[in-house]
């Protein structure tokens, strides 16, 4: 929105969750980059295509880089037992890859994430550790698209809302009766006890949206299938949703 | 971002803190309104000349509707004792105006919601009591703007994050390590207790934005005389901050 001293090394540009969200701001930070850099998880990456997308739109190249394997190992199918030591060393091993990329073409590099930098997103992390100057761009997220599809507000009326994640949700209800829920590979709402109601949504601005609300015991199985819907369109998943106590 | 049905007679349009934020979804939605309807809070409300400008650049004709007052009196300060009823009547209150003036001009009416209407905003509540048909879309929030300018996260590695407001915030601060506060007239973080860090800004994305980050303690100072500054400058403030226990 306004320019701050000198030109940065590095940008990092949320673009929200639809080509129709790119912010004019977005797209000029975007068309300033010699390059962008994004991490390919797979030869089969569509997030990749996405953003290769963008760029071609822009005209400015992309350069896939590999990206670091994680550990996701553990007892209980939640991943490591040393959450943050594993996903510390997966930064650390992003950091060098990026580093390295960085330092061989030098000029002005592009980071594009999806939704928005501010929400469980590691890139502002990863080009942190990179000592270089950088700034970041703000896009629109799931949450926001998840509650504009409902037409709720995230919140009731002077509440507040707790952002936070699966592996989490289980211990962040006790105490809290309105949560946004990201990074849930496994429904875990499922597992909730009370009453609770859901505005749910996956794979949000993409052609293989689906959105799923209301009691949450009475529609598990309407998100379920929704869900798997969802994956098979799409060869990939990716959920969000708002649960809240029912009062 | 995609077309659900016959047209709505009434679009929510979150437009971010900035006219370049004002996403291409936005801006068609803008454009397909036959008016957009804006409360007038006082004869020189600077935040009606934003959506006045949104709405040239676009070609809309903007209806400004005087607000109805609302009862903030209160022993503390802080608001009538009945919070909820002082919030509902407003909302009546605003749901009738707006009523009055879609039923006299019929057509597509828009409303302009600075941020996201999915934040703190009373827009989808009040356009809800109406029983027409309306959709929203999504905008760039003070709290991502508030992020992007200080280049964090809004929470740490897999943790959760509060959004609430300086109402709630001294309660919701026990038990909570990371808040988001909106709303805050008074800057209540200064009661506080305990050591916490904090990233803080005011009328993001204006000219009179002021932002300062550091150690509570140490930059409250500083804090108060940018918030006084920025109120000088624009005639009004508001601001938005990230607090976060020192670990």
């Amino acid at each position: 929105v306004a320019e701050r001293g000198a030109a940065p090394a590095v940008r990092i540009i949320g673009f929200g969750c639809h080509p129709d969200h790119l912010t004019p701001e977005a797209r000029a930070a975007l068309a300033s980059c010699d390059y962008v850099v994004a991490a390919a998880k797979s030869d089969d990456d569509r997030l990749l295509a996405v953003r290769a997308a963008l760029c071609r739109q822009v005209g400015v190249e992309l350069v896939a880089v590999p990206d670091p394997a994680r550990d996701r190992t553990g007892p209980d199918g939640h991943g490591p037992r040393d959450y943050d030591g594993a996903v510390r060393d997966w930064h650390d091993a992003r950091a060098e890859a990026w580093g390295a990329v960085l330092a061989e073409r030098g000029g002005v590099a592009g980071f594009l994430v999806w939704g928005d930098p501010a929400f469980y997103d590691s890139t502002i992390r990863v080009v942190d550790r990179l000592g270089l100057s950088y700034d970041v761009v703000p896009g629109i997220s799931a949450p926001q698209l998840l509650a504009a599809r409902h037409r709720v507000v995230l919140h009731e009326v002077g509440r507040p809302v707790l952002f936070t994640t699966g592996r989490r949700l289980l211990a962040d209800a006790v105490g809290h009766d309105n949560l946004v829920v990201m990074l849930d590979g496994s429904l875990t709402c499922r597992r909730l006890s009370g009453e609770w109601d859901i505005w749910w949504g996956a794979n949000l601005g993409t052609s293989s949206e689906r959105l799923v609300s209301g009691p949450l015991a009475a529609v598990l199985p309407e998100i379920e299938s929704a869900r798997a819907a969802a994956k098979a369109d799409a060869g990939w998943v990716m959920d969000t949703y708002l649960v809240r106590r029912a009062s």
